[in-house]
C-alpha cells in the first residue's frame, strides 16, 4: 500500500513526540508500505513566530508572513527524517516546493493548483520514506506560500490524491469521529466509517478533527481519509465515499453548535429581491449566514429568520441598521444553539425528523427554527437545553449501540 | 550608492536588536542609497536547531541539516522586512533561492557557483529594500544548501560582487580591525583601511571579525568590505585593494596565534621526496600544517620543523608513528605560540625583520622558528612570552600612533 500520514502540531510537539512519530512511521514502513509523511510545525512554534511578527506590525505583509510561518514545518520535517535515517531507513525531508506543491498567489491562504509528483515518485521508487513540510507550497513567481488554517491536512490530502495513495491518515490527539461530543454524552461511540458528506455536516461538532477544506478536497480527489490519534493504537475513523459504506446508518451523529446567534426580521415588506438585499449586505461584510428560514407571506409582510456566528453579531447589527424602516423590528437572540442530526440513511428513511421533534417535545424543548437537507436536520433551540437535546437525540437514534 | 549590509547573529539577537537594525537600514536608505541586507539567524537559534538534530543522531545527514539550519535566517529576514515595511519602506524578504544564489551540491559547506541577479535587480529598480536570508542557497537539483561557517558573510560578499555594489558592510559586535588584540595591548588602534592580503594574514588575530573565505571572495570579486559594529556609530575598517590604500604603512598589525604546536623531525635521512612523504601522510588525515622550516642538510641528515593546530596533536602523532625509524627523534612542543608582523609596506622596506629580532632579543625572548612571506614575518616563541612579544612589537613599529 501507499500510505500518506499527516502528524499535527501536538503529535510533533516536542523531541520525544517526534521520536514517537518516527516509531509509528517505521512501523508502517516495516509492514511493507510505501510512506509519505506530512508534518506540521511543533506546537507553539507558529504562535511564537506570529507574536514576533506582531512585535513589529499589526498588519504584517502576507508575503513576509508566509516566509516566516513556513519555517516551522521545515524544522519538523528535517528532524523526523534524521530520526528515521538513524533507525536505518532511507528518508528524505522536503519542503513544499521540493515536493512539487504549486499554489496560486494568494499569500497566507493559497490554494494548491497542481502537484508535480516527479520528485516524490522517484524517491518512493527508491524505497525512501518522504517527510514533507506541510502547510506550504510555492507560487508560479517563485514565492513561498502557505495554505491557511488546516494547511498541513490539505498538503496530505492533495499529495494522497496526486499519488493515488491507498490511504491518507490524519493523526491528531483525538481517536476519530464520534457520534457526538463525548464531553456531552459519555455514551458517544467512535464511528468506524463515515461518508464525506456526513463528515462535512458534522464538522461543527465539538471534536473538530478535520477542517471542511480537507474533507472537501478528499471528496473531490477520492482520497480515503482516516482520522486517528498518534498517542494510542486505536483504529480511527475512515472517511470515504458513500458507496464504500455497506451498512448505511440512518443517523451517524449529532452535532452541536453553540456559536450561532439568531436574527429575526419581523414583518418585513415582502417584495421581490428583499432577501437578496439583506443577504447581499451581509455578504459584503463577509458575514457567514448559516440557517435561513422564511415563513409564508401574509398581508404583504413576511418573517425572515437566519443564524450568524455569535462573534459577528455587532457587525451584523451595523450592516442591518439601515433596513429598520422596511421592517417592524429586527430582533437578535444570542441564547440559542443549533443541534443537527446527520446521516446519509435519512435519504431513504422517513420519520427521522418526526422522531426528533417528538423526543425534544417530550423534554419540553421548544424548537425555534428548523432547516433540513438531504442528510441533515438542524434545529435551533434555547441554548440552556443544548446538552439535554444532544443526549436525548443520541438515545432516540440508538447511537450508543 | 548601492550598499550591501550584513548583520550577524548578535546584531539580530532579539526583537529589539532587529528593530535597531531596521533603524540602521532605514538611515542608509534615507541617505539616498539602494540597499540589500543580508541577515543571519538570531543568535542561539542555530545552536538550538543543532542540539535538536543531535537528539536524534550523532551524524545527521547533511541534506537534512541544511533544510533544518536554513530556517533560522528565513525568520530573521521576514521579521526585518516586516519592520521596514511598518516604517513605510518598500521591502521584500527573500530566501537564498529567491535571491538567485546557486551553489554546488556539497551540503553544509556548499560553494556559491553563480548568482542570478534578475530578481534582485528588479526589486532594486523598484526602490525596494531587499532582505536576504544569509548562509543558504540552492543546488542545481533543487535542494536547499548552506554555506558553512561564516556563510552569511559569503552571501553578502557574493551579492555585492554580483551587483557590483559600491560597498559591502559586515556588521558584528566589534568596531573593526585593530593593530593587535586590544585585550593584550590596550594601546591597539583601529585601522581605517587594510588590504585584502593583510586581512588574510591577520585573520588569526584575537578579534576574528571576518573569516578568510569571505575576504578571499571579496578580493576575487573586487568588493570593498567594511567591518563595523551594529551597536555604535563608529566608522569601521575598510578592507580593499592595495591600490586603494594611499599611505601604505610598513606594518599594519601584530597577530598572535596560541593554538599551534611545533613538530620537530630531528636528523632525518635527507633524500628526495622525504618531505613529500611526511606532509602527504598529514594531508591524508586533513591535518593543517602551517609554518614549515627545513635547515641545511649535513652528513646526509636534515632537521624539519613545522607547526600544526594544537587540537590535531594526537592525530599527528599517530600519523607520524610509522616514520620513527628514519629519524633520530620526532619531538612535539605545545608550549609555543606564533607571533606575526603583517604589513604590505614590508615589500618595499628593509630592516623590518631585524627590528623585530632585536626588540625580542632585548626582552630575552628566544625565537624558535622563523618564516617569512612578502607581507608577513611569523615567529614561533615560548608561549609564556606571547603577550610581552605582542606589546614589544606593537611598540617597535609605532602602531599606537
Amino acid at each position: 500500500m501507499l500510505v500518506v500520514q499527516k502528524y499535527g502540531g501536538t503529535s510533533v510537539g516536542d523531541l520525544d513526540r517526534i521520536a514517537n512519530v518516527a516509531n509509528r512511521v517505521a512501523q508502517t514502513k516495516k509492514s511493507g508500505n510505501r510512506v509519505v509523511v506530512v508534518v506540521s510545525a511543533m506546537s507553539g512554534e507558529t504562535n511564537k513566530l506570529i507574536s514576533y511578527a506582531e512585535h513589529f506590525s499589526k498588519t504584517p505583509s502576507n508575503v513576509e508572513m508566509d516566509l516566516l510561518l513556513s519555517s516551522g514545518e521545515r524544522v519538523t520535517s528535517a528532524l523526523l527524517s534524521i530520526a528515521l535515517q538513524e533507525m536505518g531507513f532511507k528518508a528524505r525531508a522536503m519542503t513544499g516546493r521540493q515536493a512539487g506543491i504549486l499554489t496560486d498567489e494568494i499569500h497566507t491562504s493559497a490554494r494548491i493548483e497542481e502537484i508535480n509528483t516527479c520528485a516524490l515518485k522517484k524517491l518512493l521508487d527508491d524505497d525512501t520514506i518522504i517527510v514533507v513540510a506541510g502547510f506550504q507550497g510555492i507560487s508560479k513567481d517563485g514565492n513561498v506560500t502557505t495554505l491557511g488554517r488546516g494547511g498541513s491536512d490539505l498538503t496530505a490530502v492533495a499529495i494522497a490524491g496526486a499519488l493515488e495513495a491507498d490511504l491518507c491518515e490524519i493523526y491528531t490527539d483525538v481517536d476519530g469521529v464520534y457520534t457526538t461530543d463525548p464531553r456531552i454524552e459519555p455514551k458517544a461511540r467512535k464511528l468506524e466509517k463515515i461518508s464525506y458528506d456526513e463528515m462535512l455536516e458534522l464538522a461543527s461538532m465539538g471534536a473538530k478533527v478535520l477542517q471542511n477544506r480537507s474533507v472537501e478536497l478528499a471528496k473531490k480527489l477520492d482520497v480515503n481519509l482516516v482520522t486517528r490519534s498518534s498517542f494510542n493504537d486505536n483504529e480511527g475513523t475512515l472517511i470515504t465515499k458513500e458507496e464504500n459504506i455497506m451498512e448505511k446508518p440512518v443517523v451517524s451523529g449529532i452535532a452541536l453548535d453553540k456559536n450561532q446567534a439568531r436574527v429575526s426580521i419581523v414583518n418585513c415588506e415582502d417584495k421581490p429581491g428583499i432577501a437578496a438585499e439583506f443577504f447581499g449586505v451581509l455578504a459584503e461584510k463577509n458575514i457567514n449566514v448559516d440557517m435561513i428560514v422564511q415563513t409564508n407571506s401574509h398581508d404583504g409582510k413576511t418573517d425572515l429568520d437566519f443564524t450568524i456566528p455569535k462573534n459577528e453579531l455587532e457587525s451584523t447589527k451595523a450592516a442591518l441598521d439601515g433596513y429598520k424602516n422596511i421592517t417592524e423590528a429586527i430582533e437578535y437572540d444570542t441564547d440559542i444553539s443549533k443541534v443537527s442530526i446527520v446521516g446519509v440513511g435519512m435519504k431513504s428513511h422517513t420519520g427521522v425528523a418526526s422522531s426528533a421533534f417528538k423526543a425534544l417535545a417530550k423534554e419540553n424543548i421548544n424548537i425555534k427554527m428548523i432547516s433540513t437537507s438531504e442528510i441533515k436536520i438542524s434545529m435551533v433551540i434555547d441554548e440552556k437545553y443544548s446538552e439535554l437535546a444532544v443526549r436525548t437525540l443520541h438515545e432516540v437514534y440508538n447511537l450508543d449501540k
